[in-house]
């Protein structure tokens, strides 16, 4: 299958090419940007040797058309012109955020403009989607956060253990920022420390966690989300905690959660006593999760790590189009991260 | 005055005397420490040029005695034999978690073991706390954390706008576990990962919190508290929730945030839509603050930046000091920080 | 082919597992180790769930029986005896020092003790040495820098435009340096820091660079060579100058590293204007070259980047393995890296 | 004093208002910058609380005018046109490239365009050079490599032990990169990598080296200069080699630079068996020095570390502004740093 790639020159551009590189089905096939088009690729990823000396091409309908499957990996607000023109017989896979809400008015409130529309939400493990996904030619990759976030709570509203007033906060890498240079992005800004953004429900991940817990839950789940910028290039580690429901136990939390992910290829649920990091997850597909019952605060804590550009971007774009198109769920994602 | 330090050779041990070099009125008298006993401060503390050729001495009340104030940067359990030996001629201020918690049934649960006490707690910023310091003669130098989330919300709760159910998650610096050489703080471990530890309310610090907090609303307040390893040397950035009280606006809150830093000298809070970073603070005995009221989900979001070795262990128990032996508090104390 | 991994818990050993779980060829069978033997593989190497559950026996070569080849990650001094009790049958690839250099006397003036011997020095790249590995029953993996080094001037050596007095300055990862806990290895002490150590000739890869140079050239090559520790985890940047022959041209230079480069599978020589950097490389085999005339200063100056775990260690190990046992070169090995 | 400091909001700037603050005999006067004019200075400097809420001018002479002294923290280029319209009543401390170099045909080599002209050169250590800053008026600031690398190599020049052939890698944080935005400088891109750049004599800093050490010698010295970008905010470390002569013993390589650094407040020659780090210089104006004599190798090998921004800039420039000013040459210059 021929997959193309819109945004190539960028993080999650560069990341869907690694991975589709390693991907025994796909043969990679347009590579496309915007300013950098003309160039090689070779001057954006040079850690793909294998690439090199392909020519990024111009976004466009054009070139994006004749592929089995398109991941968009464009800023905000251009994926719909693009995804219309391509027909149902592509599968276009948006690592956007223009498809992800289902609601118009929390599309107008943190992104503003019009709602483009709601896609099928690329996140197999919330319960009830993978069959979703099977049916899918158009698929919405969630938001980094709030695929840190969800995982880390899904089981525990899943189950009816947790009170619907979840407080989530996650330290991020600098890559879920972008490529584009901007003053606080800079290595002298970041290196040594930690920095708070976003703080306030302000973030544009906030209405898509409380979207996904809500759905969980099967009524509103209140989300206080506050976004943190840590000295590290890749990976997400979310503390999410909620009121537990009363008269919770410690096993029984367990085994709410070893049920959620004993048959999910992604989980990893740590044996007790381990505690995620995000260097566990470094360039994997795997999310790494731990469950604690703080009894004297009456409240869940559940922690998660994961690789924002692998299971937060590119490797969920990846695991939804094998679903898609009929592969193997697992197919071309590494379990495996690379550490130290 | 004369000012002894023991524990010289570690992390407090050393931004102790980085202090202390810096100071007007201490001039720097027994350095002394346990298995470095013999050795040159040069060889644990290089970029002190001006002690190089100090020689460390065993720890021992003979080497402590005549000096006006002796820090104290001990493993736990250690303080309270040396501290007997010191008369009250002396003042002793302890960087050790042994005399900060009021509740023996807090220690026995959190440290094991024998409550040694309750010292006046050196967080000169918790309200009526200053005129306490300037009469110690003994003084128990607050953990790092809870330095830096009662600071961080010790507003909130001194003028009732918060109800009594805060979160905490905080990313901390590795020098804050120490020099003591284990696997998980090698560099290759801890460099471009953010890992979890101590999740669950089990942190050591955790009571602390509780105790402060609850002080200062005059009334039991419940703490969720996750701490994180972040891959920088210093600081902490502390992300501090807790629900508002009904009809709170985000104006009053941040009029009540004002009025406590105002005269605050080492409190900073930031113009608004500026977020603290540690990077603001390093080497400082600063506390960088911001406030936010999250409408959506009901709850009061304050996020601090402090260095956790100056202001979160010595350049805090220096900041008493003075208070104790009468000098001005800021004396010796750096405002500004150092950056990038 | 069943492979067996003798020290699996350090970082070579981890990394040699990661590789092998991505080759097509092996199945991974004994795991062991020394101190941590008896317990899981998941909590010393945690970013390969696919492990998790395996028990690290003792090192001992009733353990390592019975493979098609055995990979050895042992402290120096402790490979010759498991390899004399493992027959011809068994292809052992030694990751130590033991059998590296070809002089008792530069083994006596390094490492001290015996000499245990000398292997088929595993660097395929080296002229001539392909074919000596193909018919190879042991095999040294080289030293990380000396692969570093020996890459980036064996073109110039091999093509006579070169003289004979080299200086090399590197910069390493610190997992080069191992697991085992040691005070400046600390995250505290290596973040926003790099760091001299073996100044003056007195590294270990010394004698390793000279002998491979010195083969190359066809005479006595006179080597400085100065390591380096830099805040990262992976990676070593090496720069290596040598004093260019009289008359020789940049575009001669040029050509004889495209020459050199042309059909080796792992070794890219970047595009005139671009420059290593060890991030193109993380967790790949591939090494980076980049090569520029000093005419000033009369020098050659050659810069390399490759990940020291991955061509410096066991993606190395892997290469020459695929070679003694008649597999294509770059079996299972990754070309493409991890980025940012 | 008043001083001014022109490019405020820039690194450069930062560095220098952060030790003026610190200095007793410095009053802050204007502060200016060029796109950055009319903001508040917390904007840009924010781990500077003191003058937070200072408002930056545009730079302009008059702006300038009536200051003791004027520090310029600008782009290449722009400083003779400012220090033209200062009066010799102000003395003009230069922390950029225009006046550093004393051959025009270097400037127009390395950095095109005219040559602006020569200032007393802002290095006291340099033999002879103390006398020569205590009558300036104008003073061009050593680049941050030059003052490495010339502050490690003079003592062996100027007591004839070394041959001029040096070959010099050293490895720089980012922020003498600077702070306008570049996609190679963004955190993402830095942490986790070495990288070089400049390679093949090409950097601006090579003439300025050759021009310092050949100075000191007496006689033409050809230097093979590599700069790399080290994933750290501040910071250089410089491995510095030369042949050495004849008969040369490490005793006497060693005294040589005892002698040299005797009576230099801030250089400081470390014992024998330790090594320099960045991280012993982090803030400090002190250089960290060792050498050794690799007699393999026929080489000297000197290692130095300072911290770029304070010795290597701001530093520097307030220890040339103290000797022309008439004050203590170490007056308000810190000598111990922040660490770890």
């Amino acid at each position: 299958m021929r997959a193309a790639v819109a945004g190539a020159s960028g993080y999650a551009g560069g990341e869907l090419l690694r991975l589709l590189l390693g991907h025994p089905r796909f043969e990679i096939g347009a590579l496309t940007a915007g300013s950098s088009a003309g160039s090689k690729l070779g001057e954006h990823q040079p850690h793909l040797p294998a690439l090199a000396d392909r020519v990024v091409e111009e976004t466009s309908p054009a070139a994006l058309a004749g592929h089995d499957v398109v991941f968009l990996a464009l800023p905000h607000g251009q994926s719909a012109a693009v995804a219309a023109e391509l027909g149902e017989g592509t599968l276009v896979v948006d690592c956007g955020a223009d498809f992800r809400l289902e609601s118009a008015a929390d599309w107008a409130d943190f992104y503003g403009g019009e709602h483009a529309g709601t896609w099928p939400y690329g996140l197999p493990e919330l319960p009830g989607q993978r069959a979703r996904l099977r049916a899918a030619r158009r698929i919405a990759v969630p938001g980094c956060y709030p695929t840190a976030a969800t995982l880390a709570l899904f089981p525990a509203f899943a189950s009816g253990l947790a009170e619907p007033d979840v407080v989530v906060v996650a330290a991020s890498g600098t890559s879920g920022a972008g490529r584009a240079p901007k003053p606080h992005l800079l290595g002298s800004e970041v290196m040594g420390s930690v920095a708070a953004y976003g703080v306030g429900g302000v973030h544009r991940h906030t209405p898509e966690i409380t979207q996904n817990l809500s759905g969980v839950a099967g009524r509103p789940v209140r989300v206080s989300f506050t976004p943190t910028l840590a000295p590290m290039s890749r990976g997400i580690l979310a503390t999410c905690t909620a009121p537990a429901v009363p008269g919770l136990t410690a096993a029984a939390l367990r085994e709410a959660y070893e049920t959620a992910v004993k048959d999910e290829p992604f989980l990893r649920l740590l044996p007790p006593g381990a505690w995620p990091a995000t260097a566990m997850t470094v360039g994997a597909n795997t999310a790494v999760l731990q469950v604690a019952l703080d009894e004297r605060a009456g409240r869940i804590v559940a922690v998660i790590a994961i690789d924002n550009l692998t299971k937060g971007t590119a490797g969920g774009a990846i695991q939804s189009a094998n679903l898609a198109l009929g592969l193997p769920e697992e197919l071309g994602l590494p379990l495996n991260g690379v550490a130290p």
